[in-house]
């Protein structure tokens, strides 16, 4: 395939994939109501009462466009993570689609594992057996082949609950902040713990946020030259993790500028919240907590992926908003 | 003084620093001559012609607002980077103002040269020796620090020939490409070898290119706790070198799209200007020779600084525009 026509396989792919979610959000987000799907109540009150407080002209708390930056951590506070991670359900299929190529997988226990999808074994292997996968299930794409492959798999693979492309799967009520938050003048970037590559494949579309705008995880990149051109390819080696205490180093280095606010689920946000609450002026963090077993999950203490304990305890003395999916989002998904 | 206070202050000292230079551009860009500053000849008609080509719908090289990336190097391709790069001399001073509490340094050669200004002896010690002189001077600065430090300086500093600000020092004829393509829905990202922190400092006032869209060298950060509040301090490690070979990388990590139209003036854009111009569809690589002794500087092949001679060379071959500053520019500087 050349690269003009990846490029537009990739395309339609990703619009195919995205079902347009964005648009009535922001049509929604611009009427009378700018979050339809949030019930009456502090946590919406919250929001309401900061965006209005930085954004009104004399108003003592009023921030400048340039300065109204706001941060989304991706799993579990835009989209489902349970009950694992989706880039891990990407990694595993990408694994057993390569796994003929690589004869010498079947010796090791750990791609044993992803090929069996055997998920307690790959638990066991930690975090660093599901980098070690991720690392090989894509070394050696360039960002363009990552991101046709990425999109390839987002626009047939379903979940096993729902039988829905994940993209489908992002919480309703956040597509609301997010367009809510750039009608009112704020640039809305996603600081994941997942991969940069990955993330992008299908940001702009899903969530209305351009691909300079995802901060995430990052595998090495090798310069090289094929075919008298510069190429990039992917090594296996993680060289940047973007999460816990390297969100605010990824905030830092790649937008610049503190956050006034932040929007995470679990531990792995507590220092991006804490960053950006404990910068001068008017803040907002705020926690989505998955407590809505019937409608999606219900987890936070006990549960590996989306750990949520820490910033938990800490909220009410850091002033974080503490989101109930039960009783504050009369919708979930679009 | 509080982070407010500071936040405030390095507000004030960046309006004074950037002399309002964008408004005006941007406005000439959106009346009847986009280019003003640009004499008729070719490389204004190929800037011309490759917009016109990528933004009218129905063109068979139509490219879609979200692609629509354009990145620019900084030292010499926006701002004079003649007899030393900006940052040296910001630098310098930095080092001369902590040496008092660096009894230490004196005993050092490079220190040593760096505090008597013998460019010469700085020289010598090559840009291993500028980049130690850098780590040392802003070691221990949290990002807000540093922005406070440099707008401070760069609304103060006067250069040697002129005696005027260096943000005063900005070609005109490239802000007027900047706001024309930002008018036609190109986003523009500064790539520079420089300081990601220091090009910051006025981008967004001197180019109209916010800080987030700034993608540089960088500084190892180290996260701590302070008074009970996270801090991220610089430490003398430089981590990441975003020039020559780095730049396609910086690009693909935080832009995560291959531009379409690029602008760089030395050999440390080469692989920019390959990466950019070896992508699928029509494509623009626009080289800026200094040639212009008597309103700028001459200089290509025999200088150490903005060294031009392999994409000099290789520009025909590869359908790179080099751009007379002396023929094809009517105007220099603001």
């Amino acid at each position: 395939m050349t690269d003009r026509a990846a490029a537009m396989q990739r395309r339609q792919l990703l619009i195919a994939t995205g079902a347009a979610l964005t648009a009535p959000a922001l049509a929604q987000a611009q009427a009378g109501n700018p979050l339809p799907s949030w019930r009456d109540g502090p946590r919406r009150q919250a929001l309401l009462d900061f965006v209005a407080a930085v954004t009104t002209e004399g108003s003592p708390d009023f921030v400048a466009p340039a300065d109204r930056i706001a941060t989304f951590d991706n799993d579990g506070t835009l989209w489902v993570e349970q009950p694992a991670y989706t880039q891990l359900f990407f990694v595993l299929d990408r694994i057993r689609a390569l796994a003929p190529q690589h004869p010498e997988w079947s010796a090791d226990a750990l791609f044993r594992a992803a090929i069996e999808g055997d998920m307690a074994a790959l638990g066991a292997g930690g975090t660093a057996g599901l980098v070690k996968l991720a690392g090989a299930a894509l070394a050696g794409t360039t960002p363009e082949q990552f991101e046709t492959i990425a999109a390839e798999w987002l626009a047939t693979a379903r979940d096993g609950r729902w039988h829905r492309p994940f993209t489908e799967l992002v919480y309703q009520p956040m597509l609301e902040v997010l367009a809510f938050l750039r009608a009112k003048g704020f640039g809305t970037f996603i600081v994941t713990g997942g991969g940069v590559e990955f993330v992008r494949a299908f940001a702009d579309r899903t969530y209305g946020v351009p691909r300079s705008q995802v901060v995430g995880s990052t595998f090495a990149l090798k310069p090289g030259e094929t075919d008298g051109r510069i190429t990039l390819t992917r090594e296996p080696q993680i060289d940047f993790v973007d999460d816990g205490p390297g969100k605010p180093i990824g905030i830092a280095r790649h937008i610049g500028r503190r956050p006034i606010a932040a929007f995470g689920n679990s531990d792995g946000d507590y220092q991006m919240l804490r960053y950006t609450t404990e910068g001068p002026g008017r803040r907002l963090g705020m926690i989505v907590h998955h407590d809505d077993a019937e409608r999606e999950y219900a987890y936070d203490r006990q549960s590996h992926i989306g750990h949520l304990e820490k910033a938990l305890d800490e909220a009410p003395q850091r002033g974080w908003q503490v989101i109930s999916m039960k009783d504050d989002w009369s919708r979930i998904f679009p």
